[in-house]
């Protein structure tokens, strides 16, 4: 019953007017129930992913793609890790090595709201991907015509209420969506970000952690203007809860195309973050972070987050030194009522099982 | 044969990647030229007009309206003056007046880029229109079902290196079309932009001009991202430029629907412009300050303006007093090649013979 | 040996010239000895303190005073908590009920550097003390004739490398100093401040500690300009390292007019630290936060900080959220060397015996 | 009857207090009186001189020092075309040309109140008298003992209601001695200032003029907190007013110690502002703009300016391209009650006369 309730308000909400014609809106909810019934798995997750596809994006690709129950609607590129061209090629690698090629891929913003890009974003090599050669990487042909904003519209329309957004990257994309269709937040389900920070500890500028930095306009308009469930997981959280340096090892000696594309790929990264100025930057210690995992992971399964902090959120766009940093209002001296949910504990079991079934 | 060559070029740069396909080429040279030979005004300017309609908005329409050899290609909508519901009924009804219903009109951002919305934005009444009642209005069913963004990309690629796109609003729409095709500004024959300031004289903050400082992020996007010829109607031009109050008395006194329509929505504006506020901010003595019908007027005629500025700009968008004022780079510290073109001395006897044909 | 190397030095120092005349410079050394020889207590610390006395800076002063081997030299106020004038007339009321009217007392800066009053400094009452009556006050006339930035140059010059600084307040008389004075710090033996924070925790605003938002270019300046030894005691700091509630009953409830003085101002503090509002800004649960007395206790005691972290540190200027907010470069991308001791771990042991005796 | 009523009233600011005792009332006035009878040009304009002694403010000193009836208490000096200490030596190289040595010469700030440098202040040469050699220049001893704000504020506190300050330089020394003595703007006669600009035109920065630029944030202090009245030669209007390359040639070819000394010290400056860079910044034509002329002209002769622009005025502080840009709250937004004059429109003959005069 609430759920048939519900689901009228939706088309509600999705037309952005009072629906007076009965019928029409009686044809919309028996689409709607055929749409349920026809799917074999109802409690399936619907997952639209937005990336920008470097070592840590595939980590959390392989991961969504590995999950049972999950049913990936497409995978939305932005510029970020490197350029949106790139993004593209890296997410369709991904994607073949794990017999995915059908899932669709959309190329999206290739700058940034302002068009600043952000210097020295190569953590994961030039193309993103530990510039790990790839004769057969797939074609640029599979990507889609349709630009990635104006699918994301798309998809989530046509999944009111039904679909988790999980944005590993510069949130351009996401940014532009909203100024586009002012009413898509509210027709998610929910958003999972991995992105800024929460003790002002930065890793690309002092106080900013990249996927905000690189975009602080964008940022600053999703946390402002998504008005639905926010899930983080912020740079100190990733920093806070890495995994060994044996699990990596355990992780990446499995024997399959997958373990081995990815320790090709993983190889550059591995070797810098092994260098004073990322042992710096991992906070505590180091250790394996895929930071955008645990957002994929949050999305995939609502019992792997076990305690939040709730506050409302901003991004700082004007400071000399802080432009980029996440603002969380732990006082309450912003006048604004949303909260996000900020991951603090999480079940880390329940995260190396599925980053080992990732590569399996 | 140059124009050959470059509607070539204008093919390549629309699709954005090298046509291997020659006949593919062939065929869109093709249909170009047909294209051209089945108008029978091969001159004709083809105008785009974004607009926040205002009264200001109004005038300028009309005036585009009213000039002979122009085609209007369609009229976006952008949040500004009023909302944008209200911009989108003011276009409307200034089409019926003048008997233009069949130009489309498409609804667009209804908030600056980061979400604030500026206030004290009623210059022109609370509906933008001087609060006038019409009781006729069209039905906003008339408004298309393209959104602004989409149309403006669809129409600019339709009619590559010829459109003049004509903004006199906040610059949300194009900073959001420019996002979403980079390729855009290079398919424009011209931007012609009302709005912005040379001399740190503000109309609505202390140094800033209303277009700009509604959504200073969009403007800063747009002087910075469309490179294509840029013609600028700043704020104090426009007051130096502004006409007498007896010739605004024989222009609202002509016998016709046109004239009593602007007469009646035209009152509010003219009441608060003699106080003494407004007195203050309309540098240089008082008169009628048609600001946004110099920018059409520029894009109608190429022998309107007589004499430009030639400099870089951009926009500040961090100061406590400046934010959102024009910066003109007059000194040459900026690192910027593009040069816009400031208007500085245009000709006023063929503006007040397009204004009075405006209202004929 | 070491010694005399290093007075003659400071002399050189001192009067920022070489010294040709050999006579003079041993005249200098002389005094010094015989300054050394005078006195019983060769060990004495000498210390400046600077503050904004509210219930906090109370405590701080108390705990100096009561400190064996510790000289005051003098007391600088300023604006901060409350208003110079009430500062000063809080700093004698304390030396009143220690016995110590002897200290000088100086007036100071009335104003921030830029001379905008921060809103609601009143967490200690209007009058900085609880607003507790105090009919037997010692006259405004006991304060010194001579300014507090004069003095405070004039006594650091007085005792060349001997001086610790210990500043509880904002930082505006330090700020000037330095601009009257450009070598005053290097003639300081170390700079001990309460203020800004590490990990974006505001107190005052969303990011920012209260010393330091109430007067950004003053700390700025101080951590930019003074190339001395600085401990920060920062907010997040004090929080982790408050006292339990039995503790400050204990702390109170000591037989002593002190003890009865310091239950009379605290109430006021008290009272509004267990209301939800301060729960929420006292990190990690509640208890007795006496932050200022930490930056003194290190002062007196050299073995009272135990742990420090080290990092190049500024303030930001322009953030919207996060002006005033401190800056810590962990990562070392700001182009700094001097880093500050950022105290992590002090002898919280030692910190209660002497908060005990302060109110002995 | 008036004066003696404001003399009183003046001794009531002066300290601060009201003054209970009539006798020293009395015997304050007393003085007061002896020092007018005592003087032998009741009418004299006192004079103190705050400068960066480039050669503009070398114009500008020569010019005060020739006119008659006027009486320079002092020069103060702080870093700005050039270093703090060669400011003092060529204020010493300019007041000995004119056989004024008696004057006394204080050093003041020898960096901005953050402690930022500006790039490229080098536009009088490094030296800021145009690297012209001088085997004879005065001795640095001859710089006062005293500081330049303690003097600045005892000559002052001398001559209450007497003194007219003008400032040729970044406002820092005026800074500083407002934030020491809150009430030395009151003491003032009047504030003249030759800095900042009205319609963003830069000479430093995009928008920024030097002096301004140099320290922002004492430009922001001085306007803010002097409360007195403040006269304001901007850029623009010091480029409006220049003098033309024939007026310059006769004036350095005057038969004189002084011309020939101008000649020598001016050929740098002459040098580059024929060059493209410097034709851009020199407004409406090139000529002689001896801008800090302007400012010591008006403290001379209350009949030089002859209309001006009276409106608030701040600075800019956080502004990525209009930092240290003057803003003029033309329409009264900003919520200030003070307002400069803006000088407009002066004497040019009578400023041609006091050039003339300053090398004869």
């Amino acid at each position: 019953m609430s759920l048939i309730k519900n689901s009228v308000n939706t088309i509600h909400d999705c037309d952005g007017c009072i629906l007076s014609d009965n019928i029409y809106r009686f044809e919309k909810l028996f689409k709607l129930c055929v749409l349920f019934l026809d799917s074999p798995n109802m409690s399936k997750k619907l997952l639209l992913l937005d990336v920008d596809c470097g070592v840590d994006d595939a980590q959390a690709i392989m991961l969504a793609l590995a999950a049972p129950n999950v049913e990936i609607l497409g995978i939305t590129c932005v510029q970020g890790n490197t350029s949106v061209e790139n993004v593209c090629k890296n997410v369709l690698r991904v994607l073949q090595v794990c017999n995915k090629l059908e899932i669709p891929v959309f190329k999206g913003a290739s700058k940034p709201i302002l068009g600043h890009e952000i210097l020295g974003a190569n953590f994961h090599g030039l193309d993103g991907l530990g510039d790990a050669p790839d004769p057969n990487a797939p074609s640029a042909d599979m990507i889609q015509k349709e630009g990635a904003v104006s699918a994301m519209i798309r998809i989530i329309n046509e999944h009111p209420g039904q679909v988790s957004l999980v944005a590993t990257a510069p949130l351009t994309n996401l940014a532009l969506a909203v100024r586009m269709d002012p009413s898509l937040p509210s027709k998610l389900k929910g958003l999972y970000i991995m992105g800024g920070n929460t003790e002002s500890r930065g890793n690309t500028t002092v106080c900013g952690e990249f996927n905000f930095a690189a975009d602080p306009e964008a940022a600053y308009i999703v946390l402002n203007d998504y008005q639905c469930p926010i899930y983080l997981a912020c740079w100190e959280f990733t920093c806070y809860n890495k995994l060994s340096w044996e699990f990596c090892d355990q992780w990446l000696a499995q024997d399959s195309d997958k373990a081995r594309f990815m320790t090709r790929i993983f190889k550059h990264s591995l070797d810098i973050s092994k260098t004073e100025r990322f042992e710096k930057e991992f906070i505590d210690g180091t250790g394996l972070i895929s930071c955008d995992s645990y957002a994929v992971a949050a999305a995939i399964d609502d019992t792997f987050i076990l305690e939040t902090d709730q506050f409302p959120v901003s991004v700082e766009l004007t400071g000399t030194h802080t432009r980029g940093m996440m603002v969380v209002d732990t006082v309450g001296v912003m006048n604004k009522t949303q909260k996000a949910f900020i991951m603090k504990k999480v079940n880390l079991e329940m995260f190396k099982q599925m980053m080992m079934a990732a590569l399996k």
